[in-house]
């Protein structure tokens, strides 16, 4: 099957080569986890390594904080749409929405224009605005993201969660069963220290990896690092580590 | 009694030979754990191995995305469709409900089309927009699942869990008491690693294996693997393994 | 005091020879856990061995479902039906209320014909959909268990409970005041295996085992077995067995 | 002070002599653990043992009731209400709010008729029936308590807790803050047996025992018991051993 | 910094010698941990020790009441009411809110009567009647509190928690923010005995003692005694002895 | 990038330099951990150390509580207004809301006046008296943040955390999202004694430190110490120390 590299070495590596053509890419996390990084590193990849043009819909942010955003991490966001590369779009899910149900609406313009084949949408929570229906909620964001779909684009749409440490609770409008990967970014705590955890829980037609690993932001952006050792419960955000210790304390009696 | 198999191996074990010819069987899980996988192994082995034609009701997806996910585990869904054997419909919750409620449905006349004896709801969960009450909604779900009985059908119904790991909070219309049989799809997190874990949690009119197992999407579809060991509150989603490092280190007095 | 025995040796031992006559008897428990089966043999049991005719009320399944689930464990309800031994009324909640508030109404009607000394409610649940208020609904809970003891009935009334494991969470109408006993059905993990755990929390009246107990739904219907062993906190479903192990490992100074 | 004994020897120690002359005091618990039952020994040990005549206010269970359950531990009340010692009254909140705001009213009448010196109030909880406002609720609970204080009584009131196990969330009408006594019962899962246990949390005017104590409900009533011992957490109903072991096993330095 | 003794030794001492002078400081309890008494001892201790009248503004209990408790631990509000040092003033929320909101009201010339320095409000939480929402509520009690300090009143409110052990949720009113310092008394569960806890956790403008300390009711008032040792989670108030325990047990290999 | 020093020496450095210049920083935190101290501290600095003027924005207390507070740290805010380099403002949140809506407002000509490089907003959390929609509540602080962004200000805005202990629930409105740093300021008890722990969850744009720091609020404000040690589930505010000691007692096989 096709694969849409991110380009982020780790992740493309757990997802078994990258995301699937043409599929609706979650990620979600809390604030400061990275899911914008990712998200922006995505775009900046497909277009300068894999000649794939990007489009970014933003509900709340301005074009020029991701242009700063970018620029820390050496991406020159301003120059690729000057070539006509990238599109930042700043908009509202209430547009966005109508845009995508009629023919030849300004996404469907603009990524043709640019021939774009990769779209960060920052973020699918602000669809939350356009109802209090959890029922309509999901609907309106299944279509949004086969809209996506039918242009040809492989989207990655962050969402967020509320929850600093741990799972959030309640979120009944479900679209991670709607969505072809499902990406989770976490804090942990770690020897009094945050760290970040990275899982791949869904990947719909494909293998994935299983383990849970650590990730950093780094000044080229995120990077996947090594597998947590030792820990219990780090999708709590605040594991155990004696087990481990015990189990090298008290080795099983075969094995003394 | 007569057994209508899954024709997954592990799980037909669990269950004292299969499910019970015309009954209604639930399984719950939260997004990627396989239930659609399971529903639609359930239907093609059907098809394939015991010469039982079948019916998916589809009330969100698309047929497409049925023929992409089955190809990717190698079952042709078109061809099935083609030779008559398989029904994918999409349509809504309100449709279906009307639907059954007449002789002569659309349900009923693919059924009898195609002599249909097992069916796949994908998923339940989408009733819950046919009416806020718990109490309602259960009698619908009943009328359902009994409509679905009157035409000779077995079904598999999935149900969503909104909890990634863990309990989902307060299913007060819970339909699982009126369902014939109840498995649970889990994640558990063990050793920084997420595994899947599958659970018989009730099988009426017959013994069915207690033990939770680890499972695994394989490229021919859900495979049922060994009993967890040494961990307690696996159903928690976040197990201890401490207890059993320190029943193997401190063996009870008599066993020195 | 004249005991009504269930004709499950072990619960009938637990509670001190049987539930007193003329009683109303909650057994709340989690779907699967065998609430409908201990029902069934107590009104099987009742016309078997004990010589007195029962009655079963259900508001959801058909009385076909009973035959059906009773004779996987060797008890023919149909022919009991036929001897005038045993009634199963298939009937709501709205009906049975106005039913009992009346003289000679339909279910006085059929106890009286038959004789009937014993009857299951199945399940109380069901009351929940007359009302809203808590305290209308434990009135009419409360009238409906007065009115079943004025026709010399001895009732086994199920009550669902929709967690899993552990507790349910407020159940603030609560029915458990009014009922002259109280039995707790659970799923327990230990091992990775899901047991069974009955508790007689209340018996209005007399003296009953506080320990919990293993129990399995054989063939022959609910068999009570011996108390756990060596875990803490069974009744959250999700026990620790540690302590346990460490009190073996670690006997007190003076027993050393 | 003057001191109401219960007549429950262990609690009146535990109060330092029993409860203050014209004092609320809350008796709190699961369905169960003995509130009614407590209330009762105070009001038979009145009459039979301290000269003092009582009166029992029901809001739900028929005298009939009281006399029967009274009648297994061998207090004969129906003698003592043709002695006119006793009166039992079911009544209902509504009527006895009205009653006591009124001079003259049924309650003050009977009392006065039979001189009586303590009631039993069972349950409280029932009170809630007749507002929905928390403010209003506890204004209605204060003026009950103090009506009774002006009739010269000293009240033993139930309350009933919903949680089977642990502490009741959000009891936010809290009539604890104006009762001058507060004991809970609670249940205790030890070593796979229920246990019941007793505090005394408040007892305004006085000192009083702070340790948890067991009891039992034997057939001459409730007996207080030792203390629970080498168990951290009982107040959650589902304590922790392993501490105590531990403390044992690993004396301090010092102590070797 | 000017300090207001409560006259309690240990109390001053945590606090650095008192509260500080025309603050409002907030002292938060379950019901019977002994909030009222200190209120008391605080006003008592003013008049008897440090020549500074008080009030007390009281929105449920009646002045009788606080006579009756007070004596108890030997101090005659009575006749301090007599000699003018002392108001017992019961009121209600509404008549305060209106009160302070005039020149002239009536706290305001019952202190200038009797010269009062300290007034104890017992319990602020009756506020929350005023009003549903919580912006307003704070506002309310904002207000409450400087009109108070424009009295040149040093002020101690007392405030019900409802939670027996451990914190209350959602108290998103927060008073907290607006008070100068912050007490909390708390119920400790260890070993099967109640224990009381007093922790300092706010004191603007000074610094103040951080260690959770027990305290006491005794005849002659509020008693604060040692730190606890050897426990973790006592705000939670059921703490963990085990790992001190374990401490001792394993010192460190530098100890050795 | 600018750096904006907070003054704090310890914070400068885990924020690697200070905050980026004209950013919006969040500090959240419950009653007395220090936020307004800390905001105090960074608009202090500013004026004093690096020749930045400040503004504070105030939605509850009155000025002088901002000149009392600040005095006993040293700092004389009076003085400070008398130079020109100072504003403290009382306001609503409506007149700002407004206020920044318009050219030329109050807020603008008061920075211009004086011309402020930094500005306390404190707090944040009286925003949300605007309205009940977390969309609207959102939206809101955003235009907010830009506008003082749009001022040439780098701002730092409090945020009170309701939770004592632990993790606040249900921040759905999350404003952490557009903020540009998050600082959480917690309690923790540690061998019963409260400390405070202070992180920087989030800095958009710059590398930051991950630790968990002690701080203390000194008579010279806040200063941050060194990193916990040997605990587990800081933010939880409750920590384990077991693990710890068990790792010394118990080296991997390696290090013996």
């Amino acid at each position: 099957m096709e694969r849409v590299k991110t380009g982020v070495e780790g992740l493309d590596r757990m997802l078994g080569g990258g995301f699937l053509s043409q599929t609706a890419n979650l990620v979600e996390g809390a604030p400061g986890t990275g899911k914008t990084t990712l998200g922006m590193q995505f775009i900046y990849n497909g277009i300068a390594n894999y000649g794939e043009p990007g489009l970014i819909l933003t509900f709340e942010e301005f074009p020029q904080q991701y242009y700063r955003d970018a620029a820390s991490f050496g991406w020159d966001f301003k120059k690729l749409e000057q070539e006509n590369k990238l599109r930042v779009i700043m908009t509202s899910p209430e547009v966005t929405k109508t845009d995508l149900e009629n023919v030849g609406g300004r996404i469907e313009r603009l990524s043709q224009q640019i021939g774009a084949k990769r779209i960060l949408i920052d973020s699918l929570s602000h669809f939350e605005r356009l109802t209090d229906s959890p029922v309509e909620l999901r609907s309106i964001a299944y279509s949004f993201i086969n809209a996506l779909k039918r242009e040809g684009l492989t989207s990655l749409l962050t969402r967020e969660s509320t929850a600093l440490l741990g799972e959030s609770t309640s979120p009944n409008d479900d679209v991670t069963f709607v969505a072809d990967s499902y990406i989770l970014l976490r804090y942990v705590e770690i020897e009094s220290t945050i760290h970040k955890a990275l899982l791949v829980l869904k990947l719909r037609g494909s293998n994935h990896a299983k383990d849970i690993r650590q990730f950093a932001i780094t000044n080229q952006g995120l990077q996947v690092k090594h597998k947590f050792e030792g820990q219990e419960g780090i999708m709590s955000g605040s594991p155990r580590r004696m087990a481990d210790a015990f189990r090298r304390a008290f080795p099983s009696p075969g094995s003394r």
